[in-house]
C-alpha cells in the first residue's frame, strides 16, 4: 500500500491540488493520504487576530492557534480533500489522530521551550492499526490532518511527516507499505544548484558517502535518517519527491523522485 | 442502536456538553451522534467579517459561509466532541456526509430564493449504510457535523434534525433504531407555559387530537410530522427531549421526555 503525504506548498495552489489529486486517486490498491498545514492556516490566523509564533522552525501551539489549526487543517483543507477525492470516484475519510483513537499522543514536555498543544506520538506501537485495517478493508482511503490526542480530551499539533512516518511503520506489519514524500523538489539532489540533477537511489551505504562527501547536508539529514527508521522497521521503500512524480509510481521506470531502501537491489 | 442530534444550545455550553457526553459515552451497544452548529459560527464569522445572513430562518450559505460552516462545524466542534468522547472511553470518529460518501446530496435548486450551498437529501436510500454499517461494526461510533457534499467536489450545508433522520432511516433494514431528537425543552408540552407538562406518549391518534385541541402547533408540528415519516419508514420509536434526559433512557420507567411511535403499544 502507499502511504503519501503531501506539504502545504501543493495544498496552498488549488490547481496543483486538484492535480495531485486526480493522479492520487488513480493509484490502485489501499492507500492513505497524510497531509499538512499551508499558509491558509496564518492567513485565516491573522484575520482572527492570532499571530503565528515559531521556535527553531516549530510553530507555538497556544490554545488559540489550537482552536485555528484544528479549524483550518481539520476542518476546511481536510473535508476540502475529501469531498475533491468524492468527485474523483475515491472513497475517502477525513480523520485526525482523535478520530478512531488512531494516534494517541503526549503534550511535548516543557523543557527550555513550552510548544504547547504540541504533540509527540510515542511510537508506531500506540497506533489504532486494527482501526485502520477496518477502514481499509472497507475500502476506504483515510485521509489525515496534521494533529493527534492525549486520549484526555485535547487535541494537539503534530508534524505530518512524523504521522506519515509512524502511520507507515504501524501498518508495515499488515501491508507491503511505500512512505511517498510529495515536497517541493524532484527528489534528493546530487548538486542542490541543479534542479534536474535527482538521484535516483539512495541505500544505506550510498548515505554514508552522500553525507561523508557532503552532498546530502542540513535539513535532508533529518529526513533521510526518519526514512531509514521506517524501513529499519519494516517499511518496504521510502520515496522522495515532487506531487508531479506520482504518476511515475505505476510505470515499468519506477519513481522518477529518489527511491530510498536499505539495501540496493 | 440510538441516533442522537444534540443542538447547538448544549453546545454553545462546555459544562453542559461535558455533561451530555459523559451520558452518550456510557449509552450500550450501537449508537451514532449528529451535532449542530451553535453560536460560535456566527462568533468567529463575525471576527472573519462574514455576516451571517437569514431567509425564513434558514441560513444562506454563500461561499464565505461555507468555509466558515466548514471550519467550525467539522473542525472545531466535530474534533473537539470526537476527543472529548476519546477521553471517555467512546470510540468516536468524525464525520461529514463527504466522509465515505456518507450522504450525497444535491445544492438546493434557486427558485426565489437562492440558499447558496445549501443541500438537500434526495432520501434515505442514498446513504452508504454499508460504509457506516462497517464502522459500526468495527466498534466505532460515528459523529456527525451537518454537513453533505455534492459528489462533484463541493460541500454543502445541511440541516442536522433532517441528517439524523434520513441516517435512522436508512439504518432502520439493519438496526432496531431509535432516534432521539436533544432540544431545549424537556419534550412535546401539553401546555407552552408549563416546562414540566411533558406528554410522555403519542402515537398517530393522539397526534391527530393534539393537533386538533391545538396543543401541538407551529414549529413542533413540521418536527412531529418527520418523526411520524422516520417511523413509517422503519425506524422503531422517535424520542424528543432534553439533554438531561438521556440517562433516562436506560431506566425501567424510560426516557423521561417524549416517545413518539405509530400505534400505542
Amino acid at each position: 500500500m502507499y502511504i503519501i503525504k503531501i506539504g502545504g506548498n501543493v495544498l496552498d495552489d488549488p490547481e496543483r491540488l486538484q492535480r495531485f489529486l486526480i493522479d492520487f486517486a488513480a493509484l490502485l490498491g489501499p492507500k492513505l493520504l497524510v497531509h499538512g498545514g499551508g499558509k491558509i492556516a496564518s492567513t485565516i490566523g491573522l484575520q482572527l487576530g492570532i499571530e503565528p509564533a515559531y521556535v527553531e522552525g516549530r510553530r507555538l501551539t497556544d490554545a488559540e492557534t489550537l482552536k485555528l489549526v484544528t479549524m483550518v487543517y481539520a476542518g476546511l483543507i481536510n473535508k476540502n480533500v475529501v469531498a475533491q477525492l468524492q468527485a474523483l470516484g475515491c472513497n475517502a475519510i477525513g480523520m485526525t489522530g482523535a478520530d478512531a483513537n488512531a494516534i494517541p499522543a503526549t503534550k511535548r514536555p516543557v523543557k527550555t521551550v513550552d510548544y504547547g498543544f504540541a504533540g509527540d506520538i510515542a511510537g508506531p506501537e500506540t497506533v489504532n492499526a486494527n482501526a485502520l485495517e477496518a477502514l481499509l478493508q472497507a475500502g476506504l482511503t483515510p485521509v489525515f490532518a496534521p494533529l493527534t490526542h492525549d486520549g484526555q480530551g485535547s487535541l494537539l499539533n503534530t508534524n505530518a511527516d512524523t504521522i506519515a512516518s509512524v502511520l507507515a511503520t504501524a501498518l508495515a506489519p499488515h501491508y507491503e507499505v511505500k512512505l511517498v514524500y510529495c515536497f517541493e523538489k524532484k527528489g534528493v539532489l546530487a548538486d542542490a544548484e541543479d534542479d534536474d540533477a535527482v538521484i535516483s537511489h539512495i541505500d544505506q551505504h550510498r548515505y554514508s558517502s552522500l553525507k561523508a562527501e557532503g552532498v546530502v547536508k542540513d535539513g535532508m539529514i533529518p529526513k533521510l535518517d526518519n526514512a531509514f527508521a521506517a524501513l529499519q522497521h519494516g517499511v518496504s521503500a521510502v520515496l522522495i519527491g515532487e506531487a508531479e512524480a506520482l504518476p511515475s509510481l505505476a510505470t515499468a521506470q519506477g519513481f522518477s523522485g529518489t527511491t530510498i531502501t536499505l539495501k540496493h537491489g
